[in-house]
């Protein structure tokens, strides 16, 4: 029996299109930062009675249900990848519940890869340290969850899969940045990343954004050591753009923003021309996430909750990586 | 004294970036439409007694006004151009009204110097052919102003200045296509395009837009030539998308997209998804054109207002080029 929490986190340079769909490994290196208020909690326990699998996800303010169909395959096939190499067949089950709504845009499976992954491989002993463990959480399928395992700012490289492991940049404490989500659009038809990831290459400017990938990733570990929100900002949205053109280009094209996206995009950027230093960045959803220096945290959660477009928001600092917590019992 | 009439143009494939601000040439040739609907009546006559020219500009629904500043500055050098031309210094009264409002999205600089361009030419008695006056109407700066001097489908070629002309690829009865205008901000802070026709080239996915332009030229004329409405959508929508990712990628970069053009896209694809042929195309303006075959334009007026985000909408038909008309009194 072992218990992991693992944060979500948020991109500043996206890992946006796959290369190997078998090894999970992307096109370009990636950077983000662990959330300390988007967390899941994961329980594993081997027991060799039993003779299958049973995982029960419990979403935020939900009730406990037992997973089915494509959600426990997936489960199962990163339990499997485990048990391969500890060498057991034991069955296991497997509790996860969500500090946040599932329906918020964060990117929940980054912590749940991470989190079922650190407990599984405590529940079976083994002994893998902090690179070797990002490498696997990568190979769950959710290459991004790599980076929910070390703390703080952290780096995902692109490589073979040896060379494919995330690090910490910084710690947590190195930078109070604040990252609120705004809840544009919960009803949205949801557009899987998936898919898209292996469609990138269909768009005539998955070059261009891969030709500017080292820049911005230079400029972002840059803007990180100094401490520098503008040089940060100015990076990740023309990242955060970039991405949405590949998508947008793509064949057959897809768009993630909806008329809230865009109404926090402008408010955003006339706040900053105002003086409030922010700036956006979109996953593959409709949401918002926006990013300031921790003392503004405040005023920008106010003015983002009073647009009429935004439903909610949810703030976040900087978190800590995934991490073992005592079981109860 | 002679008066004209010329229509605004809506291009399918788009006029994005400028080669050389002094002769107004393009990166690329496009290809417009003319509308019915949308149109400035301008009449110019030229008297030795006067000593200055007079601008009288006439906004739908407004009282005549006399311009001044950059508005005047512009149709003055202009009507500079044409006298050199014509050998005289004569000067003139300009007087122009327009049919549609000025906050509609639509482009009124083309129908304005296409009808100025007309109308001065005509009162001076030069003889140009229309391939000479598309040219000329370019030189007035609104480089689009000559799609509307011929009628119907217009293609505005890349080339020197002598190659730099529009004409028509087919008349309006040839295809009985719609196009409502989805106005949906009517206060958002005006981008104007003279600026970013210059910013165009900062951008790192300006030449991927190029790259394509042909292609897209190709098929905008074959889809013409056959009235095949999904192969001109597919390469409109793919065309407008370019456009304005080029503008949200330079340096700086410049959004023209508001809530309420989101929401007309995502409804636009959503209809189209059900089996209503629609497509989007946005100029330097958050509001969206709909194409759609004539029959479907009823229904798809209907449902555009019927979106919160849209203020009214603006339809069209397939229109004439600029012509003469009588002159009142």
């Amino acid at each position: 029996m072992a218990q992991a929490i693992a944060p979500a986190n948020i991109a500043f340079i996206k890992y946006w299109g796959m290369r190997d769909a078998d090894q999970i490994l992307p096109y370009n290196g990636s950077i983000s930062l662990n959330l300390d208020a988007c967390l899941t909690t994961t329980s594993v326990v081997f027991d060799p009675t039993w003779d299958e699998d049973l995982v029960t996800l419990q979403f935020y303010q939900q009730e406990p249900q037992t997973a089915g169909g494509r959600a426990r395959e997936r489960v199962v096939a990163h339990l499997d990848r485990i048990r391969t190499i500890a060498g057991v067949t034991t069955r296991a089950r497997v509790t996860s519940s969500n500090t946040f709504p599932a329906d918020a845009g964060i990117a929940s499976s980054a912590a749940a890869f991470a989190a079922l992954t650190l407990a599984t491989t405590a529940a079976l002993k083994l002994d893998l340290d902090e690179r070797e463990l990002t490498r696997l959480t990568r190979r769950s399928g959710s290459g991004s969850a790599g980076r929910s395992i070390p703390t703080g700012y952290v780096e995902w490289y692109n490589g073979d899969d040896n060379g494919s492991f995330a690090e910490s940049l910084a710690p947590p404490e190195h930078w109070d940045l604040a990252d609120i989500v705004a809840v544009v659009d919960t009803s949205a038809k949801k557009i899987g990343s998936a898919e898209n990831h292996l469609l990138a290459i269909t768009s005539p400017y998955f070059k261009v954004r891969l030709e500017g990938i080292e820049q911005r990733l230079n400029a972002t570990r840059e803007a990180i050591a100094r401490r520098d929100l503008t040089l940060l900002g100015e990076t990740m949205e023309t990242d955060a753009v970039s991405m949405h053109v590949v998508c947008m280009t793509q064949n057959p094209p897809s768009f993630y923003w909806s008329a809230g996206t865009m109404a926090v995009i402008q408010a955003v950027r006339a706040w900053r021309a105002e003086g409030l230093e922010a700036y956006f960045t979109i996953d593959a959803g409709p949401n918002v996430h926006v990013i300031c220096a921790g003392s503004d945290r405040a005023e920008l959660q106010r003015r983002l909750e009073a647009l009429p477009e935004v439903s909610f928001t949810l703030a976040n600092g900087p978190g800590a990586g995934a991490r073992l917590v005592e079981a109860p019992g």
